[in-house]
């Protein structure tokens, strides 16, 4: 073929916008071989993934099929595959739309029956199931529906009463009626108590008047307030005769059924975002807004027809930690979907760096697959030991709140504050470094490893800051150690029993035996979380005999707040996984378990609390170090097993997860 | 006013788009005060800002008043005040047009003048300075600038020759010629040695004949490839009567002057990324592509007419070594701009802490400002000293770099690529815990500071992957250790002279004096680099001994190359800090750098491998940690003026560094 006529025929290609002559050898100098071929699996992996799912895993697996059948779940084939995800180059008013419409085709399909109109264990697992499958195919469509089910809903069903009931919650399950939640103002995230709506009631016509007093007061963030809610529960201080009895919870419809905005109300939209552009948030003002008397949700006080306040609960501390119950809900729904976000970044990472070549070690030799290096190893083996013990800590959490009595309400608050912090900072931790694990490919929106970053960064400061949370988890427990004390009676419940054990001993020389003893490793964790405890309830008490307030007093001791709530949270994880791993017949997966189990537990006790408070000398601090390596090349040859275990299907992960040569060959441009 | 007529004059109004009759009361329960009402300057913040910017500083000001004038910067008014950022709701079409049209805009304003045709330290310096400025605007003009500048005009700088020189520089000053740099491959990114493009010489037309052989081999992430650029660097291997001579960089014209794509050239876009949407990064593949003789980049190597190879360089290793110049001047780039970039984010994190409350201590009392909480100070006061200290680095690694000569190549090398990695790190870590301490407002793109992440993430991977260059670091000392026990001979350079004196010794208590003086920092942070280097040679002599390769010993021991590599850093770091405050004479400005010198040493020796490796008591490391939150303290009330002292025009930070109340405000919507 000679040259001109080459260049003609490129150049005729190029302008009909078709394949050019391929210039491509038919050995490619690269080519990509699937993780498959080369690696095994020593266990059944099916059978671990029922085990980390836990529960309704044909659930999952049915809407992860109605989803990825769907043209509105923007299917897009890649390198021979079909994979699904949002079209984050959309603005954010298609994205809201977008979201809107694959809520509706969800309705539509039956996805949500049942779950605002059943109670009990068995629908609540499966709300759960449903939640955490469709927040791995997008954030936005997790928080508007969660805004509508959980928030809304769950408002209902907690703070309101029968006649509530029967009256919102089948149209909310239905969409007839689009819920959200109005606690957050633009002056007050956190501190809710703080928050400045104003609702009088007049007694004369029977309603309730809501104003915004203040532009601080605005309701802000408010998920699907900006575009679709046409209710929503306001939290607001409740006047009374002129004095006010706290904050209270109202229904107040903000939009008709067609969706105009109702009289009297205000609403913009809160403006571009760093990720959940698919959610709708608003802000509203109230203008003398009036407000049906029977809108009040009146579970714990009550306003009477001719004006009076009627309260089952005297305690306005123990009043506002009633209306607080919905946030609860909502963070054990944030703990356990923010595992599977992981999930999916690390299948990718890891599936990636089992394909992916950078340098050889000698001249013509082959270049080195990622993760048959060390520091590859390192930085994402112990992620997956991680995400294994969340996963088991996940199960546990629901399972405590589906069983929920008035008596485990202290532990489910604990619990779940100290999970949805330690959860929600794990996977941002995880997302950053598998995003760097990937390279620049991690960059890429389609991808998606590094895209979640933006899209789940919120976590950690919705629903409760983290830090205030964890502040709270260390609250909690100097509170039991107080009452403890107080009556001279032993520690019960939080787990903290082995406080009334001797103080453990850890061993001065620690050898790889004793490094993989789960009694040993359990000791360690105990040990920290003792010693922790018992420092910050001296240092607190030094501080309160100095003159300080209580508050004052937690203030100045925040150091060791947070380094108690991360060990009571560590520990307490760790004890999940030794009771997944007990329900287990010996065998491969067992084993398997078993170190992971160590690699958890290890990385936990190479935190720099215990070197820093002496729980570990210099040389035993060395030999953790290294048993952590050793551990990581054991697990090499189980990576793929052990993420494959994580029951993503394929059209959820990226392209960068399987041929990522093929998906950028210029064919597929 | 009766009810009946102020809802319809309230819904009249919605539907006229107006602003409803005010329902907030005159008095505001939460006002907004500016900072400075309450805070005061200790010290001269103009002084201040001259120091850590350094040079240019009237160039800075001229170039953000350019951009700030101009409506092509976006501007909008919130809160009263004008702020200029893009609009990231665009398309990513849209971002990358508007981004070519800024770079337009500013080049017929003259910013760009005598860039790439003068030489010397005035005109380099200046560059510096219009860069870090230019970034802090947008990262995407940053970057689709630095593609076409210290790329393009960097390779035919360094890698050309007088007649490069002369045929190039001027038209693309001029951006006649639009340049890019086509390294990167989709199968090579860090080992640039592997990539695949091929070239041949075809010498019957004095031409080389340029293919991308397979897939694997496309040029990837060629920043201006996909809409702009008419020419680029190409990276590839060159093969020269059938023996490899290595790889060689030469233009290539890929556009005609019409923008339209040249015969036997394909193009493609990299798709939507998750930050820096306004440069066109694309991937190329070559057909057969003829390029002229003169087109090699030949200041180390060139091909005869008649085809024969010439090097003035024989071994091929320093030959690869000697293409890699552009990727050094692009590090230096890169670094200096990132401290500039946390400045914003820091700036506004600052400013916000000191006008929004959270919670009170006692009921009825004001809310507590953020910045007043310690623990919120121990979040952001360490920050700011790392600020300072990166800036006095980042000036030093200027100067470095414009008073360069042969033998201070490899010092640039080292610091350039240990700075870049730290630095880039660094301002990722603050970028996220300025979002988290800017809470849910974090997230609002029009508040920069989470934005900025999605932003910047691509730098700890991009001109080099921060841990590889960190393992090139480790090298470097390791090799320098070498040669010195080799040749019996002292430590020189690299700031390693400390290793010829005898080891420095930490008093087994450290209290307060003790802590802040500059000798006993000096000596903390020399010890841990000195063992570090030590143990890492005896760790790889060990591997060596054991019968593993020098590459595979480095490998393995990557976990002290990276603890040594950060020992470096810091060190090198603080000793720059130290010279700038040995310029000042006494007075505030040196009192307060005194301190903040203090912190940032202290926050370096607290790091973890202070007590990992033994160099401070469990009781030391505590008074450590004790001493960081006196200093925390100590440093609030100078916050404001810290922060003010960055320079940052206020259009360039956001509306929540303001009257964000106002900003908000319904009067906005």
């Amino acid at each position: 073929m000679d040259r001109a006529f080459q260049r003609t025929q490129i150049l005729t290609n190029h302008l009909l916008r078709s394949s050019p002559p391929s210039r491509l050898s038919s050995n490619a100098c690269l080519s990509y071989s699937p993780p498959e071929l080369s690696e095994d699996n020593a266990f059944d992996v099916e059978e671990m993934r029922k085990l980390i799912d836990g529960h309704n895993v044909e659930e999952r697996d049915w809407l992860f099929g109605l989803m990825s059948r769907s043209g509105l779940f923007n299917p897009r084939v890649r390198g021979g595959k079909v994979f699904v995800s949002p079209d984050y180059n959309q603005s954010t008013e298609q994205q809201k739309e977008m979201t809107w419409k694959r809520i509706e085709y969800l309705l539509g399909r039956g996805a949500f029956k049942r779950w605002l109109t059943e109670k009990g264990e068995e629908i609540e697992m499966r709300r759960f199931a449903g939640f955490e499958v469709l927040s791995i195919y997008d954030h936005s469509l997790f928080t508007k529906l969660g805004a509508h089910i959980f928030l809304w809903g769950g408002a209902i069903e907690f703070l309101g009463t029968k006649h509530h009931h029967e009256k919102w919650l089948r149209d909310s399950e239905n969409y007839l009626i689009k819920g959200c939640f109005a606690m957050t103002e633009l002056g007050h995230g956190s501190n809710v108590r703080g928050v400045e709506t104003v609702t009088t009631y007049d007694s004369s016509t029977g309603e309730f008047v809501m104003n915004t007093p203040c532009e601080s007061a605005q309701k802000y963030w408010i998920g699907g307030a900006a575009n679709h809610a046409t209710h929503t529960i306001v939290f607001s201080q409740l006047h009374i005769n002129g004095t006010n009895q706290g904050v209270h919870a109202f229904i107040v419809q903000i939009r008709d059924a067609d969706g105009n905005i109702c009289p009297n109300i205000r609403i913009a939209d809160c403006g571009h975002k760093i990720g959940l552009n698919g959610v709708d948030n608003g802000r509203i003002w109230f203008d003398n807004v009036r407000v049906p008397r029977e809108n009040l949700l009146n579970s714990v006080a009550d306003v009477s027809p001719d004006g009076r306040y009627l309260s089952s609960i005297e305690n306005s501390d123990q009043r506002f930690a009633a209306f607080m119950a919905p946030l609860t809900v909502g963070r054990v729904y944030i703990a356990c979907s923010s595992v599977y976000q992981s999930k999916v970044a690390l299948a990718i990472a890891i599936r990636y760096a089992l394909t992916r070549r950078a340098f050889s070690l000698k001249p013509n030799e082959p270049e080195v697959l990622l993760l048959d290096y060390p520091s590859h190893q390192r930085r994402l083996i112990p992620l997956v030991a991680r995400i294994y013990a969340m996963s088991f800590a996940a199960n546990y959490l629901k399972m405590l709140y589906v069983k929920r009595t008035p008596r485990s309400n202290k532990t489910i608050h604990v619990v779940s504050s100290s999970f949805k912090a330690t959860f929600t900072w794990n996977n941002m931790q995880i997302l950053q470094e598998c995003r760097e694990a990937c390279g620049g490919q991690g960059l890429k929106t389609e991808n998606r490893v590094g895209h979640l970053k933006g899209e789940y960064d919120v976590q950690s400061t919705f629903e409760g800051d983290n830090n205030i949370l964890m502040q709270r988890v260390s609250k909690a427990l100097f509170g039991e150690y107080m009452e403890a004390q107080k009556r001279n009676k032993a520690f019960k419940g939080l787990g903290l029993e082995h406080m009334n054990e001797p103080c453990p001993v850890i061993p001065s020389l620690l050898n790889s035996t004793t490094l993989r003893c789960s009694r040993f490793q359990m000791d360690a964790l105990c040990l920290r979380e003792r010693d922790l405890l018992n420092r910050f309830v001296a240092d607190v008490s030094k501080c309160k005999a100095e003159g300080k307030s209580t508050q004052q007093a937690f203030l100045m001791c925040y150091q060791l707040a947070e380094d108690l709530g991360r060990a009571f949270s560590d520990r307490t994880i760790f004890q999940t996984f030794i009771e997944a791993e007990a329900t287990l017949p010996t065998g491969s997966l067992k084993d398997v378990l078993g170190t992971l189990r160590s690699l958890y537990a290890l990385t936990c006790i190479e935190d720099v609390s215990y070197l820093r408070y002496g729980y570990l000398s210099v040389d035993n601090g060395a030999n953790v170090r290294r048993e952590i390596t050793k551990i990581c090349s054991e697990l090499r040859p189980h990576a793929l097993a052990l993420v494959t275990s994580f029951g993503i299907p394929d059209a959820f992960l990226s392209p960068l997860a399987f041929n990522w040569i093929e998906a950028n060959s210029w064919s597929s441009v």
